[in-house]
């Protein structure tokens, strides 16, 4: 199997579905796959094509962590620049939805806690698993899940490690909707399809920017910045009033990400 | 119609109820009413028969956001000073409290979440809005969702710009009670007049500005600002002990801010 | 009754149980009380037998907040080194758990609150309590309390100050878990024996840290720190995979902290 194969990427229409592929060893991460992940994502970042992204896993698990056999020191860091591969998905202009299958533990629920939106089904099994293996809460987990589910839901998941079910994560906002295992991708790819086709990629783009920016800022610089990127976004498009989409066949239509 | 009429202001005893007022267009915002709007939050700060605001709509809705046939980009930035207008509720010492009654989108959503609490009916509709019009996340939103409802729902709402009835915004922390379309803003009121009677004003101006400035804050600073706060409390009243609030014919008695 | 006996200090394998034993006044604070507390909550620190630290109160509550009787500037301050010390459970290396049998209100919430975890039973009354009595939100709860339930809720539970149930507390993420009040304290014990036994300790430590210095920072420094600890535990250690712990007896085995 080529390294490629590891992820497969399939277009349907302007959605890009991700799909791990090591399903015997539940897709767990190895280097050479965390590598392919970023270089999928920063393509589709910059193809006019993909508006949107959905990561999902083959098999019965979405992501069992980072594969032992292939986690090492030098496997695990080949250059500095891929020092922030899962949380990379948050940097990208375009919507990253996962849609969690199965089993997501360690470094993967990591990856699916650092797209942007989480579907899964009742019976899938998450963990943060960190705290059982003597590891730390890798990849900015230990930074992202207060700002997801609050300070003591957070700090239960990750000193206690405990396994979740799909429902349990829904009930603490770790995903956002919950559906039967049969019909979770179809679903997943029907809200896809719908930011695709009905909402703006330049909002999106801006949202994203806004929010994970917005983390780190106080009440004053995102207030005026806010105001600011709105009378820029009025005034460069010579418009006197926001766009609503043009019209195409009764549906909005939006131009796609330069 | 005069611009004051815009906004609808009564004094119920120390409570201020200000009725947003333009029930035909769902009570979307003009400039000139984001203005007066300002303006009387600015008076009711100062008002020492102020003491608690509630802020509703007229007829059907709460408020539908900006509307469209006024919002240009002259008309939006009337000056520097009004950059900040819908997050000015959370600069004021009062409580602000928003009486959801209807539709809330966009600009409509957003001022209700810059007020301190929020109520709704269970029918209510609720929406971010901005994505389906290529327009930002504006009066920072973006900013404010995620210290709300978490990061996760923060960016579905925002991406996916979704329809919420009063049911599912509670469920999500968005909105903090939800009460029968009849009831609502009586019970609003009574909460309201709760707070005008039976709370200290000062800790109350005190508390606001501990919770959003502490948004921006780290630990440490936060700690040892709050320990000189009461002390200073303490001490500058001469007190040894923290007033429970004289009792005037067996109620609590709080004096008014300055 | 001597100070040592305001708190009670009961070792259960690797789990320090502290119980606030001053139940004729709900186990309200003094200022040699929280002196005490501290002092037990750094020696457990230090010493390796302890792995956990579970808090308690003697009697129906659990803590009724700073006993007025007792509340002085100058016993509220006897050195700048207590300025912060109900966080003070934030900065063990040790997990801390609150077992909250009954009222807390005011500085017994916090207390509570600043603990890593909470599990209180269906009909325990909680309460901020400060707005009531023209009191600041003492130590450092305006800043945590919107990083435990969100804004919207925090403001509520500050400015109105209302009493919530324990069933109430734990919809809201305020508490992580209900039990009935005759299992409630076992429970908790089970929970603490568990990371006791079968979590490191050294994971465990640095996940604290991690997350609670995580509120403060952004995105690029937490994910690059959080990288570059986990690096250094591979390297450190000599080992090219993460230890799972040793197995004892079929157990999982961690050594203590130093």
């Amino acid at each position: 199997m080529s390294d490629a194969d590891e992820i497969l990427a399939e277009h349907h229409d302007t959605v890009l579905l991700l799909t791990l592929n090591r399903p015997a060893r539940l897709n767990a991460w190895t280097p050479t796959m965390r590598h392919r992940y970023c270089e999928l994502l920063e393509n589709a970042d910059r193809d006019p094509a993909v508006r949107v992204v959905v990561l999902t896993g083959a098999g019965n698990g979405f992501c069992a962590g980072s594969d032992i056999t292939a986690l090492q020191p030098d496997g695990l860091l080949p250059g500095q620049d891929a020092r922030h591969r899962l949380a990379l998905s948050m940097r990208l202009r375009k919507p990253v939805i996962s849609a969690i299958n199965g089993t997501a533990s360690g470094a993967g629920l990591a990856a699916a806690l650092f797209t942007d939106i989480r579907f899964t089904t009742p019976g899938a099994s998450l963990t943060t698993a960190f705290s059982r293996a003597e590891l730390v809460a890798e990849h900015g987990i230990a930074w992202l899940l207060p700002r997801l589910v609050g300070l003591g839901r957070a700090m239960d998941l990750l000193l206690a490690a405990r396994k979740m079910t799909g429902m349990q994560a829904h009930a603490l906002g770790l995903v956002d909707r919950v559906f039967s295992g049969e019909e979770m991708l179809a679903r997943t790819m029907d809200y896809a399809r719908t930011l695709a086709r009905e909402r703006s990629p330049a909002a999106m783009a801006t949202i994203k920017q806004q929010v994970y920016s917005g983390l780190e800022a106080g009440t004053e610089i995102v207030a005026s910045e806010a105001h600011n990127r709105m009378m820029a976004a009025l005034r460069g498009s010579g418009r006197t009033e926001p766009a609503r989409g043009a019209r195409h066949r009764g549906e909005p239509y939006f131009p796609p990400l330069d």
